[in-house]
């Protein structure tokens, strides 16, 4: 399959297209890399030996995005673009809705003219409504009672996905939620390059672990968890990756959602204590006050993934730890300036 | 007050516009016309001898909106603009968010571009997740599980607007959800006129009153309400533009809802027979099946409006009747073809 990557530039993308491209798919970027790095593309090529087509363009602008469907034979899309910055939507919501639901509908404008029917979409956890059950099924609750709007931009996409495939028999389309996707490539070549302070655990971590920040802030300890701090279903980003790559295989009519997360809950200290395992000295942190919105803990259902994908996590805590410290070691500024 | 009225060409639009202008406000009107005609804006201006500004051009074009607002001083901004058939919703998804909630970001990036921080919002009591209890007050819950494409553009554009109200503490924020508007100014120069078949049942029975349809189909006279035919809130639209007159000078700082309704539900049949009675001739109507998604009844808790608007609805179904009918006589084509 000839398989356009939308964001495909990105943390995850990246990763998604060295496992579509070792599954002997062929892949097409389209990422207006605000949020990510060409180098990131040239990483994928090294790793694969194979090319990759990239164009560079804003899916918010419905001309780029058709010059890449009139000079391409796209077969399926995976949508990753978007802004993904919990913190950023609350203080930015109307870019957040701009760029995550009009890219979405000019994509989907785009696809229906062309023709293409099948489409993989990064959804997250986050577009379930809490109700403090664990772990969370596919069946839960995704509404607009959500922390942030960050979390509602993908939960009215995946409504109007919904909408569009009870208009049109033909499209097929699967949702992935994505737990805490972390760690790195094997290889080290490619990984998470956040621009600016980390909003996300690992690479926070990792960032401290090289000196270039003093101590990770564990948003409190309070919580009813095993040790007090916040629980989450980190997952490998290869093994994510992965499930991209068996979400493709598994399209079917209509719509069907899938959590992506390994079923098992890790502390914020358990995430700090692995990471210092593998650098064998200890990471720094401190106790601050929780942030508001945060649940206590939030781990996947995975079973739906399985039975139907045949899909489920490989890889531990202690290897994403170990590919995200081989990442960060080796690529202490990221992909650099390029 | 100078206010720029987006879809002020259409139903609830022109009829806000003479109650503006009669409260002493400037009116700009920014319309496609794709739904509406330029004449009722002409009429606008005979009914009340004052001039409408009327910029032609789509909401969806950030270059047509920049260019409004740079013509224009705008105070407020009262939010038409969008497309409004539930049928043609589930069957063209794809148009009915691009239209309603792409428009709706060009506007308030617009908005907040040239400072403009009010803004009355026509959204609707379709939001509501039905709940079957009656009267339904504004803190229902409004989400995604809606029986329709249409009422979720709604639902999401209401959640926008709390996310944008949440970042930027000068947004002055009305929403106003209607129940059913009905009938018309009662000059008979302005009225409802829909495209094609109508969706809603009063320009259906003017319609069939005036021999251009058969009958009335009545969808399920099954229901648990008085005569079995489903009740609903039916407002005349004059009041319906009182209340957007009476948010304007209430707004506050952050996001309100307040429900447009008259606090009263009538049955189909009712309907019915009010139009029978004002026309002077039983208005034949059929029994059918029910239509999948509609509930037995639903009216307005209008307390709030009264209280903190200060507004309510002085009008009859009798009056609407009455208004609808010299609409419909005196404009057997609507506006025309101008």
């Amino acid at each position: 399959m000839r398989v356009l990557l939308t964001g495909g530039a990105g943390y995850i993308g990246s990763h998604t297209a060295v496992e579509l491209l070792q599954s002997g798919h062929e892949v097409t970027v389209l990422d207006s890399l605000v949020n990510s790095n060409v180098e990131s593309i040239r990483r994928v090529e090294q790793i694969t030996g194979r090319s990759v087509t990239l164009h560079i363009g804003d899916l918010t602008d419905p001309a780029q995005v058709e010059k890449v469907f009139a000079q391409e034979t796209v077969d399926a899309v995976v949508h990753f673009a978007g802004l993904k910055s919990v913190a950023e939507s609350v203080s930015q919501p109307l870019e957040y809705y701009r760029n995550n639901i009009d890219s979405t509908l000019v994509l989907l404008d785009a696809m229906a003219r062309w023709d293409v029917k099948d489409l993989v979409f990064s959804s997250s956890a986050t577009v379930y409504e809490p109700d403090g059950s664990n772990p969370v099924a596919e069946n839960g609750r995704v509404g607009l009672d959500l922390a942030n709007p960050y979390g509602r931009t993908k939960a009215m996409i995946e409504h109007i996905l919904r909408d569009l495939a009870a208009a049109d028999a033909g499209l097929r389309v699967a949702i992935l939620r994505y737990f805490n996707p972390v760690g790195a490539h094997s290889s080290g070549l490619i990984g998470e390059d956040p621009k600016g302070i980390p909003n996300n655990l690992m690479p926070y971590v990792s960032q401290v672990a090289q000196g270039i920040r003093d101590r990770v802030s564990v948003f409190g300890d309070q919580y009813d968890t095993p040790d007090g701090t916040g629980v989450r279903d980190y997952v490998h980003v290869v093994d994510l990756a992965a499930g991209h790559v068996a979400a493709l295989a598994g399209l079917r009519p209509g719509v069907e959602a899938f959590n992506l997360g390994t079923g098992r809950g890790a502390s914020v200290l358990e995430v700090i204590d692995a990471f210092s395992a593998v650098i064998e000295h200890p990471v720094p942190y401190e106790i601050v006050a929780p942030r508001a919105g945060d649940v206590a803990s939030s781990f996947a259902d995975v079973s739906k993934s399985k039975d139907v994908l045949g899909w489920e996590a490989q890889l531990t805590l202690e290897d994403a730890c170990a590919d995200a410290w081989r990442w960060q070691s080796g690529n202490p500024d990221g992909y650099g300036t390029s």
